[in-house]
């Protein structure tokens, strides 16, 4: 399978991340990106060179005051005498206005969902680069591979149209998806398989008709996000029918996962999609440090060659995934079982 | 003046705020309470001795589900093995289910408006301690005594109905104003010129016309809580008109700040309260290391003095001021500018 990868995602390496009411190295750091790039070049797979970010499905998915917030705020941030990295303290909850505020401590908590994500010097480039790797994974999709993997990071699943939060600044699989319905495809699906619910794929398209989203994750009682992700969310107005949570709870093994994986894949199917993007995390598996299902390494195989029977254009695009050493195993190994029953 | 204070404020101390994206010593520290105290003494004010927590005033002010996380939070925090004090990380922002999370750290960010504010074993029973001192004062001044001073820490007016945030847990100025309102009076307002808006004393009655609640702060555009203390917020059904917010820009010095103490005043007695609570925090100072207004030691006496003009029975309840040294000397100076105005 082809993929793609850019080492600026090294750009964004937090040194904390706030997690028990202490800081700590981000679950999220760039040895990820090293372990699964060691063995899609193990496993044969194909680099190719990533074309430049195309803004304009970027801006069809998020709003224009996000990026800008997004293209300013280190700049803004050091002018203010902070000492520290970016990291949200005031958040817009409950019977607030949802107004941004001009100094950019508040501005920061306007447009974050979370406090454990920081944001440094390098982080915007970096998710552009991130972005850009999906863009060319659905380009050559789009060109006639039947696959292509996009090595991303920052991940992008948890940010919604204005917020950035759960490591995630631009939504990548989001804007891959828009990207198949600007070339004509009618109808599209993002099937979403990290043990996270991808309530920012989810917040964008849920007033659309013409994108189905469908998450496997962990029960939003019990797990980041907790706030979206429950399986009463079927999307509203146009997009009425077209988002499906299959929430799980806490130690859920292969069997019933994968239950849920041909039951997400069935109404992909009913939904009629002529292209599939895939939020590939892999903190399903077993010893993921911050996640709660128990999928074996082998698991991974078996729900790539699942993904592969529904027969579509299909791009894959990086998530989660934090037992690092095995993130690497596990994610290529959804893109070999993919590919062998794609064969 | 009639004074009440309780030692066991201190057991509220969280090591660290989030600050810049670094974690600082609190600005909201004990010390700020023993300033205050030693001025108390100076000036010659009256201890007296505090009585027991009423959860009744408390109830009506709180939700149910808020005041249970309080008392239990930091025993689940504990057991689900979490090593720092609570912070808050993940909130349920824009577009997300207004639904708790069984997951701790999920409640956490539910219940929270900000991850600047940490919570330690010994804060429930500081903010009781805390909020009891401000019904010792009310029953004072319901008894008779023209004024009282409450030295409430932690402070409470950024507390919502079911909030926690900058650096409050339970809102002592409703909980008094309440207390008036159960005592027989008609009407009863709320008069804050702590430098922040106070958003959860505004939200908590913000639907209701019996209480009246006027706020002089730094613009929401530019200050915490940066999501509330508009003009344009005026009450909502049976509230409408009964929410007064002067919001102030920076540098702002005590002639223009007199002037809305003025006008808040006017709208105290145009509603016709027949009590007076007052959210009493001094960092309107010069020399607030968090703030922007540039009132003096001498301008406090006379916000005193023209407090006293309301000619209301009166509860002062301390809230915010962080520049430690001065906090004593600028809160006595608006109590013995009232007294010498009163007398
Ligand atoms: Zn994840
Ligand atoms: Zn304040």
């Amino acid at each position: 399978m082809l993929f793609f990868h850019d080492d600026r995602h090294r750009l964004h390496f937090p040194q904390a991340e706030l997690d028990g009411g202490q800081f700590v190295t981000p679950y999220e750091r760039p040895s990820r990106v090293e372990y699964v790039l060691r063995r899609l070049q193990e496993t044969g797979m194909r680099a190719a060179a990533p074309g430049a970010l195309d803004m304009g499905p970027v801006r069809a998915v998020h709003a224009p005051d996000y990026l800008e917030f997004l293209a300013t705020c280190w700049a803004d941030w050091v002018a203010s005498g902070a000492r520290g990295e970016i990291i949200a303290t005031s958040f817009p909850v409950r019977r607030m206005r949802q107004k941004p505020p001009r100094n950019i401590d508040g501005k920061v908590g306007y447009y974050s969902l979370a406090a454990e994500t920081a944001i440094t010097a390098g982080t915007w480039e970096a998710a552009q680069a991130s972005c850009a790797l999906a863009q060319s994974a659905q380009r050559a999709v789009a060109a006639g591979e039947r696959a292509a993997f996009a090595l991303c990071r920052p991940p992008g699943h948890h940010a919604a149209s204005d917020l950035f939060g759960g490591y995630c600044f631009l939504n990548n699989a989001a804007v891959a998806a828009q990207m198949f319905r600007d070339d004509g495809a009618g109808r599209v699906a993002v099937l979403d398989i990290d043990f996270h619910h991808g309530n920012g794929t989810q917040d964008i398209f849920h007033r659309r008709g013409d994108v189905f989203f469908a998450s496997i994750h962990g029960a939003p009682e019990d797990a980041f996000p907790y706030f979206l992700g429950y399986a009463d969310e079927t999307g509203e107005g146009a997009g009425e029918g077209a988002n499906l949570n299959l929430p799980l709870p806490p130690g859920t093994p292969f069997g019933p996962w994968a239950e849920a994986l041909d039951a997400a894949l069935a109404a992909i199917r009913d939904f009629g999609a002529e292209a599939l993007v895939v939020s590939l995390g892999t903190d399903a598996f077993k010893d993921d440090p911050i996640s709660f299902f128990k999928l074996e390494s082998a698991d991974f195989a078996e729900a790539g060659r699942r993904i592969a029977g529904a027969g579509l254009p299909t791009v894959f695009v990086m998530e989660g995934g934090y037992a690092i050493e095995a993130v690497g195993i596990n994610a290529v190994n959804v893109l070999q079982g993919f590919e062998e029953a794609a064969a």
